[in-house]
């Protein structure tokens, strides 16, 4: 692998391109390309990539395109999710929301359109068609009604409700926790690791999955609005149960270095069984919040 | 073949099955149920059956899953649409609009999880990898960015505005043409048809797909919301361009019998080939309007 950061130019360059020549209306592609550019830290692409390099799998399109199609379902749903009718989000990653700029039904089909294009894009990666069709089928089960919009729905209903660690656990481990899971399954699947490394994977992917979501709940409390780049205090102004709300903001960091311990753990063992995981590491403890 | 009664009756109980074992949120399946439950006429996957049966190939799960997979799209994209920021219906098949029962958020959702599980449908398939690929990017490319949300948004977007009867037809190619298209093409597909019956279908399927749509805008003119079980003479109220708009009411039914006569010319075609086409072209006249 070349620097991360020339990967992820890849990837972004191949999601442009990909949106550009498979759009068939201007205003809707000009909607797509403005959320895909919003950027954002990629860090599932990163997942992938990292995963892939750690488990001595080759780093090419086909990489590049099975990053691209998980950003664009992250994409989708932050779409969606910042509609008046859910989150009614003014503001992401420092920019007006799509629905702003394009308007409410605009940005309902963005989502679709970036949600449809992600299995476009798989079906034209150059894997063995039964490792295609893995993918597919995995991305499919992370991201619909058993894994993230599941979870997204499990939350709108949890709204003003005073939730039980062990549900805004269940909520989240679908919401955020399922996508991530499926970046670090889709890095063993790509560099062909053994079964036992995947197993592996699987479990890092949900210690990651909730770390971060932990820390996103924090965030939100810890940060300023120009920090964050979006508004802060959405969680408390929508009443929803998080982390820290339930555990204390000490408590709440506690669990989150718990989650970060875990996660060494398994690299220990990813490691053991003859990966190499000092960037994978390195990306995982750079979640960390001061 | 048994009865088509017969055959949709499997469609039907597999799309309920699919969903109750494969969502993970209570309210979220609610309401994918009850928009899949709502029926309508299933053309799409009566499409599917006939074009499987005419050109010889079998009927099994398969062909089931493909159909599921298909009408699973064609229902999200009617929850989508009748959100009150697209078209804003109250009334679809007679009842309440999903939006109108379970609220905008879960209808949104609801949509997302019914685009996603088509592919996880397709995911599932027992072909051939090669087969079950080729189906999934045929569907993706039908239903997104380059088809029907493309013309979904081209739709909206030409709203209030008069269209010439060109930009009128590429907004319905893609908007129910693609997708009808692809029905014709999964029969193929689905039965090993030879190239030339594969292009022949994809025709049928054009010609069948504007038929469709200038139908439904002449029903929209020609009948009561009760005989219709959706609000009638919404294009007049969101100033659309239609068919009968841009031609009056005449010329309107001429062009629609003009595009029959096209498929049955097609039709004859593939009988020539060796396809039993008896079955699909009364399902096709069966679209007549007296």
């Amino acid at each position: 692998m070349q620097t991360i950061e020339h990967e992820l130019a890849q990837v972004e360059a191949l999601m442009q391109q990909f949106i550009v020549t498979h759009t068939n209306d201007e205003k809707l592609q000009e909607s797509m390309r403005y959320s895909v550019q919003a950027g954002g830290k990629r860090i599932r692409p990163q997942i992938v990539l990292m995963v892939t390099e750690a488990l001595g799998g080759k780093i090419d399109w086909n990489t590049y395109r099975a990053s691209a199609a998980i950003e664009m379902i992250h994409t989708y749903s932050l779409i969606h999710d910042d509609l008046p009718a859910m989150d009614d989000d003014d503001l992401r990653r420092g920019k007006p929301t799509n629905h702003k700029v394009f308007g409410e039904a605009m940005a309902i089909l963005a989502g679709d359109a970036l949600l449809t294009m992600a299995f476009e894009l798989l079906s034209h990666l150059t894997l063995s068609s039964k490792q295609s069709l893995r993918l597919i089928r995995l991305l499919a089960e992370s991201a619909g009604a058993s894994g993230m919009v599941a979870g997204q729905a499990a939350d709108i209903l949890a709204e003003e409700k005073q939730l039980a660690l062990n549900d805004l656990m269940f909520i989240h481990r679908r919401k955020t926790g399922k996508l991530i899971e499926c970046a670090f399954l889709f890095g063993a699947i790509l560099a062909e690791a053994s079964h036992e490394q995947q197993i592996l994977c699987q479990q890092l992917g949900q210690e990651v999955g909730v770390a971060f979501q932990i820390r996103d709940d924090l965030l939100d409390v810890l940060s300023t609005t120009e920090e964050l780049g979006k508004v802060v205090h959405r969680d408390e102004a929508l009443q929803k149960s998080t982390y820290p709300q339930l555990l204390g903001i000490d408590r709440a960091k506690e669990a989150f270095a718990q989650r970060l311990a875990q996660a060494d753990e398994l690299l220990a063992k990813l490691a053991a069984s003859g990966a190499e995981t000092y960037l994978l590491q390195s990306l995982i403890h750079r979640l960390k919040i001061d």
